[in-house]
Formats: C-alpha cells, sequence, structure tokens
C-alpha cells in the first residue's frame, strides 16, 4: 500500500471564480501517478530512459467539491486493472477529509517510435509490480 | 451553426515527449466554450456579470492522436443537451483533416453563493438558445 | 513593419485576485516572439528544423495595469539589438489604449548539443532579417 | 534563517527541448515566496483575509542553466529590502549544487480596492518580520 500524495494548491492554480482551476486537476493526477511509480519502485525516469512510453489513451474526471489556494488535497492513486496492452488508474482526492475529485485515467504502452507493444513481454518487471499493486486495491 | 474555433498550439503547450501535454486540451475544451457562447450570443462575461456561474461537473476525454507545437487544432463545439439543471456540451478536435480528440464536458448552474439554479426559470433566454442549438445538432 | 500579435486572455489564465496571473505573460512573450519569427519569414518550426536553438538568457517584466478575462492584449515585438551570438527582443503590451506591461527578453544562440554558436555565420539569412528589423526600430 | 523551498519539476512542466519551461520559474518564485512568508509567520491566507495585496510591479530573472523533470530545485528567498512602499524579493534557485536561477521581484502593497496603502503603517507586525528578515541577509 503506498501512501497518498499531497498536492498543496499554489495560488497560479486558482482562477477568478476563487477555486483550483478545474484544467489542474488532471495535472495533479500526473503528478500522483509519477509519484506512485516511484513508489512502488519503477519510476518515469526510468521508464523514459528505457524508451517505454505510457501516453493516456483517455480520462474520466469527476468534480465533487472546489477546493482553493494552500488546500492540502490527498491523492490516492489505485491501479483498477492492467493487462499486456493497457493500465487503467484510478484517484481519489480529498481535502479535509472530503472527497473533492475522482478520476481515472488509461494508458497504452508504445515504443520511442510510438509503436505499441506488450507490457507483459517488453516490461515483466513492470508489469509484475502493476499487476501485485491492482491485486491489493 | 456556429463555426469552429481555431487553437493554435504554443510552444510551451509541449511537454518532453516533443507533443501538446494532454492537460491542454481540457483548457482548449474551456477556449472553445467561452468562444462558443460569445457566438450564440451570450458570453461568459455577460453570465458572470448576471451572477450566473456554471460550474464543471465532469469531463470526459478521448485523446486520438498527438498534436504539437505550432498545429492548428480545429474545435467543433455542439451542445449535446441542456435541462434545466443540467447542459452537457461535445467537442471534436481535428488537425490536418484528422480527428484528434473528442471529449464531453457536463456542466450545472449555480448562483453566486453555489446554490443550484434552474436554468429555464432564472435565464430563460440563454436557456432557448442552448436548447435550440441542442436541436441542430 | 510588423502588425501587433493579439492575445485574448482566457479564463484559466486568472487567478483569485480576479486578474490575469502575472506568470502568464512570460508566455504571452513567448506567443508573440514566435508569431513575430513567423511574420518576418523564419519561424520557430524552421528553426528548429535546422537546429537552431535560441533559449532564453534572460527576462525583465514590467507590470503597469492589470487585465482580466476576455482581455485583449496587443503585443508589439521589436529587436531591441543582435549580434553573432546575442538577442534582444522588446516587447510592448496594451490593452484598450493603455500600456498593460512593458518586457525585455535575451536570448543566445546554440546548436542541438547546447554548443554556442554564432548566428551571424551559420544562420546569415535570419541574422540579416533580425539586423533590419533592428534598424527599423 | 528560513529553510529553502523544494520544487520537484513535473511532466507538465517541460516542453519539446526536454527542458523545465521558462515561464514556470516565476511560478516557482511565487511558491517559494507564499512559503517564505508562511515560515516567518505571516501567510498569503492571512494577508487576504486581512485585505493586504501585494502585487508583483516587476520581476527580472537570470537563466543560468536548464533542468528538467524529477530535477530537485532548491529555492532560497531573501528580503532585499523593504520600504513602506515597496517590498524587493531575491531568489536563488539551485539544482544538484549549481545555480540555476537567479531571480528579483519587486512588490507594493495595495488594500482591497487597489488603492496604495503603507505596510509600515497598516501592517507593523508584518512589516517589522521582513525588515527583520532583510537585515539578517
Amino acid at each position: 500500500m503506498t501512501k497518498p500524495y499531497i498536492h498543496k494548491v499554489k495560488y497560479y492554480e486558482t482562477d477568478k471564480m476563487g477555486v483550483t482551476h478545474h484544467s489542474n486537476y488532471l495535472r495533479f493526477m500526473e503528478e500522483a501517478r509519477v509519484n506512485y511509480l516511484d513508489e512502488i519502485g519503477y519510476g518515469y525516469r526510468r521508464m523514459e530512459e528505457e524508451g517505454l512510453v505510457s501516453p493516456v489513451v483517455s480520462v474520466n474526471i469527476d468534480y465533487k467539491k472546489a477546493t482553493t489556494f494552500d488546500d492540502e488535497i490527498s491523492i490516492d492513486v489505485k491501479v483498477e486493472s492492467v493487462s499486456a496492452v493497457k493500465l487503467i488508474i484510478g484517484y481519489t482526492m480529498t481535502c479535509n477529509g472530503e472527497i473533492v475529485c475522482n478520476a481515472t485515467s488509461v494508458h497504452c504502452f508504445v515504443d520511442k517510435n510510438s509503436r505499441p507493444i506488450s507490457l507483459k513481454r517488453t516490461r515483466p518487471e513492470l508489469f509484475e509490480l502493476l499487476s501485485s499493486s491492482a491485486i491489493k486495491n
């Protein structure tokens, strides 16, 4: 079980409604995902150095409650499912004990030339790490 | 029928993969929506001056193809549906004749104190404009 | 003489003070610079394809007046000076006829391996274009 | 003496040159300044609640060395000078022991209606905190 990632809302992330602009949550998802991969021991940097790219195929975001400057958003990341060709990650964001946002991102795996690859065959170690994370959920 | 909104990708919107960072499409959606409301004659500025707020409740984004610096993304906005309490907007983004992104955003209507209001009752003019746009699709 | 570049302020560029966040002006400068190079006939894309990189060495920004959502900022770009190794660009931003921001950016020229190069010797055409722009100011 | 503020570079802060986009350093300055005020015991939130606004009047940024995704930038904040009407803050950013960026921001003090106010007279406590910080430098 990894510990939640904390994002403290920056002033420049607010908008004239006085709240965190909704587009930033998609960036918080990336931050939390990067941190998650570091936590399970296979960081983005290593993935990139090894020529593995995992583009975002789709995202779904449900905004539950506004946050604002200086708020600490706690982001819980979960591997929803992983197959040879697709990874689904779920995000639960809370602030002061209340859910503020639920989200999902879907990823595929490609090589440096954008050709689809099988994660299971080309990166069995990462595939195992993600699979065992998925089971724990 | 409104004409598509054009967003030319800025250098600062790219990332180290060499493509437009996926979070920016959520911003392009907002730009195109703002432009759409201007086109149908009831802009954001007027909405804000009248105390009408239309927060984003949820978004769904499907990334089809990468774009990069200097690309011109053409964004077609459609009112999928509108009711007294909910507005669904669809976005089709193309670049060089190919679809690069499909997306949907769902909005509700609240007053300045974040209390839900009926668009149909409180802003019949805007409700009519959106409804007639929805029918044309 | 190139015509000014227009940036219409986006909702996501505002902050909770209700104005355009000051960091965005640095992005507007880049947008206007990119547009300027397009206008004089030697765009960023071509520069990049030819392996020419022109990093920002320093910037100076004076904020004169706040702007906000939907404002049209008109940005006038001028080559202040250009030498074999350094380019200085000046920006005057106005909105509704008033100056809102004055800025300067200093650039050097490097190749793909970040080694300094002489613009005059390696890209005489671009050097001439920038020099003749500087004289006109 | 406050401890340096750490900003770990996010993936979305890089650009297609593969480095941290230069505009983000202006955001890191804000983050570090906000953190600094928290550290000396008079945070932004309190300032805002009390109706004190401290707009950025000008900035100067010298880029020394590129950084990239996952780099930890350590930002040292110093009050260069403070008077009744003007605050000058200096920033030294290092990464892996090397200076990557030096910067300065100049601020004034206004009330909620954007009228200039004397910090010394209206907020003597904050004026004293900033003055004693300046002396220590």
